[in-house]
């Protein structure tokens, strides 16, 4: 692309592309709602094998946050699991008053550590999200419309990990950067750094196919540097999300099933990847499942 | 049962029906390696309306912790939700100098304190967890053996919410307190309380039955007062988790569903409930999907 | 007082008490600036008997958040104590590979959730902070200006617990109100419930004394139900946080220093309550100290 | 020191240097004891200008931990401070409902990841604590004995920052590492690196001594490398906590203070440096205070 995008450029895109409307006035789940039930019956048909592929890469300090970067992580740390009572407790005899011996734990997560979800809260255009809600409706009490537990009974579909795609599909994007990271065994420059992902001119595409979702395997989905003129950051979210309500999953762990496709030519599969419905929340976490 | 439940029926039980070494000395996941890949391919075929049902309660401040209980909740509050960035912050223009506007969230979760599954790291028996594991594998960085990670391609077969149960199946018990409970509109006596559930008996239909999982509605799936002698709480759980390997559900939410059977008189379904794999946990919030 | 307090009253109020560019344009501490070098070593000159009485209520779940109350928490929870490593690991022996058998811990606390200071950056009036600054200097990031560690090196001066005050000095209230909770065993009615403390009225004296802050044993300093009219919640906040700029202490225990004071006639003493100075608090706990 | 120090070593000094029982069977606070109630009287005196000097490091994202380390943190992380409401939504108006404007915050901080106190729960010898006490006291529920709000009525005394120390004194040593990393602008090699600090036979002088407590800029207060043999990792350790009951500071940020001393030429000051007392915790984050 010679030309940088201008803000005249966004707004183009964000008449051209707006679904504001489409599902209602009071939708808060956008593109997800392309997925029909005989898509989700023809999904469950692609199950032959019995196979499940988890496309979550685990969740710790080994994770992707803290590592060099020059985009400010503004409180994403990697996931902080501590325990409550533990095994140590157990054999030391301390639980025995209570007459069973449990351990237990909890977290400490940025919703957008690791394999996860971007809800329709997490990106504005101007002072709207998603629907044409004001921005307002995402304070610090969360959340009050297009929080992601209104997807609650979604992320269920056909996945394709391949080139046909249609209505009500759920995009899976390899780009191979996580991967070789992961065999780099540092993550330096992925959080926020350079990155292959979905051009801007890439939102006609999605526009036109009536995806349910897309994931990929890097941090944001987007390209970058981005292709835009200076002040705008991540110009195809400032579009696909509150524009177009298209959720997006990002973090995706793709190596297993790459591997998987490769041996059995088999490049769609049903896909299942609940978000926790943590209410007002703007993103998940998630253990999406590639189920075959 | 008019006797009970003493130490010396709890380690004949625990000889009866440990599994421990039934698949191998290093598994870690076990009862959850009964559902074999036919058992998925089968599961898959229930899927005749393209309904998904969540069987979650939604994550938030007004979940069931913190409820009044006799019994110590020992830490476990409900989740609490707070925002990195939000939309009030984008109305104020104080994100304008990043180039985008978006929001942020961040979760402090007890593993535990909502709809979740329990984990084999989360019973010991005496000195011991799943497989003949020592406790001391569950440390406060976590259980090194076991972990809920462990699971992270499975939670997926047949779910039934009826009588006929076969192998490999996950099987949910409806006992109707916790929409009793929100009915009521509080919790009080649902976190470790008085409840229906499983008694120590069933053990040997579990056991029989081969099945994966076992979720419920209520805090702790098993019949609470308990049947055992003083100094012995929750003795269902200290044969089913650590001797038998069997995966828990518990606090699942099944109004919706039993709404949803009882209207189509389908019993049976695609169940998927995968595990947020956070590394060396002993349980795991889920939106455990009923996919008809 | 017949007439509840009104919006009219409020903006004669901000008009007569305003303190904004009494100590330059660019303060961020308010009236902890009364306090000069003087009245320190004045302050120092009270100790005669190496005795230190601690302010401080001790920071656990027996702590009043999560009482019954009608004013929502907003996130309020008592604090949450972990364990990163405990003596149980060492008993167990997993640390010894260490080298060194150490625990270590780890806290989530809201920091306006037991004995606290009030920052300047707490209460808004209209759209401004203390000084004039701006509320949205008051981000998701924190405070940018008014942040809590701008007190590092105050909270040092005369602690009076009786009449006659003075420019610059702590002053400490006692109604009491937190014994009769400790004593009857339970914080219902506590946290935002109806309470002594401070009418409207007292502006005038506390500003007319020049003090350098004001504590107190209750949950919000403020009298409780308030004295405004309908829409208007804690007046007195409104006034003396943003346009006065003072600084108040929140949650204190003051039964072992009331019974010292009743046993030595003692009603004035070194007061040294540094606050934690985490960058952008709006709050910060305490240990505040009264050394006679 | 030409030898390693060994086993036996530690065993010789733990024999020599044990305080246990000193100030009774049930003490929990060890050489804190030592300050007598003349000392803070006569710490007072030395108050002579009015001067207060913080020796706290800011608590936030820019805090030494999460540096380039060979050690591992084992979940120290910096302070993660989230605001639970703010001014931008006091600006957007959404506070607006509930008749004040006020902003509210949270911290999840890892007890010993800034300027702070090691209790006197935080190192073990063998399976005993100070005084004694069995090392099972300090659970995931954190310590049962000797946690840090046994102290809060201590850290007062006689801050000295020269060569002359006596009983009760609060032992203040600069390095000036901090400053160089400050000034070098990173934290690399901070945290459970190489650092100048005390030796193994300073225990001697330190207890001759009988001082308060000891403070320092570093990571740790100790020397490191260790000056021991391979799998003895921070003997000095070993030895003052849990064997002789001693306090000790760490990340103490001295610049100023030494930059004050420099000029004044006067070492010796009132130091206050309160611990929050949070049940049960094995260290405190501090803003300790120098007060000359």
């Amino acid at each position: 692309m010679d030309k940088k995008i201008t803000r005249q450029d966004l707004r183009e895109a964000a008449e051209k592309y707006k679904n504001w409307g489409k599902w209602g006035p009071h939708d808060e789940i956008g593109t997800l709602n392309y997925t029909a039930p005989e898509d989700i019956v023809a999904a469950a048909r692609l199950v032959r094998q019995g196979k499940v592929i988890s496309l979550a890469l685990n969740f710790d300090h080994t994770g992707p946050q803290g590592a060099k970067s020059k985009y400010p992580s503004l409180g994403r740390i990697n996931p902080l699991h501590v325990m409550l009572r533990t095994g140590t407790d157990a054999y030391s005899g301390v639980l025995d008053h209570r007459g069973i011996r449990a351990a237990d734990d909890l977290v400490v997560m940025p919703l957008q550590c690791g394999t996860q979800w971007d809800g329709l809260g997490h990106v504005f255009y101007e002072n709207n999200m998603w629907n044409g809600y004001d921005c307002r409706e995402v304070t610090s009490a969360g959340a009050q419309k297009c929080g992601i537990e209104k997807t609650k009974n979604k992320m269920v579909g056909r996945g394709v990990f391949g080139v046909k795609v249609g209505r009500g599909d759920y995009v899976i994007v390899r780009t191979g950067q996580m991967e070789a990271k992961l065999a780099a065994g540092n993550w330096d420059g992925y959080p926020g750094g350079d990155a292959p992902g979905f051009s801007f001119e890439t939102i006609d595409w999605i526009h036109r196919n009536q995806i349910a979702a897309i994931a990929s395997d890097t941090w944001g989905c987007e390209v970058r540097p981005n292709e835009s003129e200076a002040g705008i950051n991540q110009p195809w979210h400032w579009i696909v999300i509150p524009i177009m309500g298209l959720t997006m999953g990002e973090i995706f762990f793709l190596g297993d099933l790459a591997k998987d496709c490769a041996a059995d030519k088999v490049y769609e599969f049903m896909f299942v990847a609940p978000a926790i419905p943590i209410t007002g929340a703007v993103g998940s976490p998630a253990n999406p499942l590639a189920i075959k």
